[in-house]
């Protein structure tokens, strides 16, 4: 697949967007090659390794790769598939829940900027200070003036650490209304799988049109040339892994990363 | 003494500053008034310690202190001649020294970020964010458009702060360099404060200009109605102590700090 092929996934700056018209399956002509998605994403998964190498190896530049959806949207589906073809020397998975009495006397980027990757390093957002402008938006504890506010912060923060040296990915995971339904089923009917549900999700299903809404907002209001957001369609697992790990590869070719030079005149060295 | 008595050292947000017109001393007014300030400060440590108890009962508000100064200008010494009135319940201090390889792999305000106040708070930075934009620029270890991006970043983070309840006053300690000269000759003459001095006090004042330079740009382009920055006479330890005393008292009395409602109806309650 050529560069920059999901160019018609990244979400435009300040436009409007309508995630009800944006499919959460693959392209037909992606669909055709159903059969060549598992051998892809391998070979993506060598160029990931290849190139999380030289990262760490420079230690001046770092990824951070954020990660948003529904839930059962395969959040961590995609970080085991993508990630197990990469060494877990400099990857590192964070995971957000709902914030702890601590964290809740901070503002809402504190927690986040603890976990930020270090230069060298691959950091995994499992959901993000996003959810602060979302979950905290749809059940109601803000207003907009404050989800507004927080849009600003976040540009702001993300600029930041883009001068620091990282790079900022965010994907958010497209599955359709009918897919989660499903895939909640299928959790439901399996008992190894049932610890997996909370009640939460019930609620959140309930309230599906009114996440889309401060998705379609945020991604909008956040989606920066600098820090740009990804639709990723996600009803297929294969495609979805696929396209997150094609877009990775891609942003880290971006970076021109280099083999460092020798740390001394290895011509003096005489080996005994 | 009044209140907002201290306008007058208040830094303009992006005027020209030139430190060597401001006197080290205090005006001749006060000093008229010397015999009182250790009184005067002490009756400031009360309302002080009645402010930090209702912040710390309310828990919704928070103070970060920035104090900033040349070598020998005092940090230490005002943090314990002010808060020695205070209860260390609520009230934490945090030093900024050079930092460590794992701070260097993050961008400059990951460690500064980590130690801000909780909500119910008061945090006293001695040395702060504010060195990455003098020692370094200083020091010539960034160039112009990097200190002019960070004072971007640090106007961004403190707005962050102000919107998430965290009140930000930053002081400069402001001693004259022939001060300085009789404190360090005084360290250097004490065994028992031998200890203090690192070889980088006697490079860093022979720096003086360059300090001088940096810390009026970094000052002009950071004070801002949200988080504005005073420059306190320093000469005179006493006097230092009294008006960022009576500064703090300003900024706290200027929150509107109340005691919180009983967390139940109290009439109910049979005391046996």
């Amino acid at each position: 697949m050529s560069s920059n092929k999901h160019t018609h996934l990244h979400v435009k700056y300040h436009a409007a967007l309508d995630l009800n018209h944006i499919s959460t399956e693959p392209a037909p002509h992606d669909m055709a090659q159903a059969s060549e998605w598992a051998h892809a994403l391998k070979k993506q998964g060598e160029h990931l390794d290849a190139l999380q190498g030289l990262l760490h190896a420079g230690k001046n530049k770092a990824v951070l790769l954020v990660l948003q959806g529904m839930d059962t949207s395969g959040k961590d589906g995609v970080i085991r598939s993508v990630f197990t073809h990469v060494s877990p020397l400099g990857v590192r998975a964070e995971a957000f829940g709902a914030p702890s009495e601590e964290e809740k006397r901070h503002d809402f980027l504190w927690r986040i900027h603890q976990k930020v990757p270090a230069l060298g390093e691959i950091a995994i957002f499992n959901r993000s200070h996003y959810e602060d402008v979302l979950v905290t938006r749809v059940r109601g504890w803000i207003d907009k003036e404050t989800w507004t506010q927080r849009f600003q912060h976040i540009r702001n923060f993300e600029a930041m650490l883009h001068d620091a040296g990282v790079t900022v990915l965010k994907c958010y995971l497209h599955i359709s209304k009918s897919e989660q339904k499903k895939r909640l089923q299928a959790r439901m009917d399996d008992p190894s799988k049932q610890w997996k549900l909370q009640a939460s999700d019930f609620e959140d299903r309930k309230l599906w049109a009114d996440y889309m809404a401060a998705y379609q907002d945020a991604m909008s209001a956040t989606s920066t040339p600098l820090a740009p957001w990804y639709v990723i369609p996600a009803d297929h697992k294969p495609y979805r892994d696929l396209v997150l790990a094609e877009l990775l590869v891609q942003t880290l070719e971006g970076m021109a990363l280099a083999t460092p030079e020798p740390q001394f005149d290895l011509s003096t060295v005489k080996l005994r």
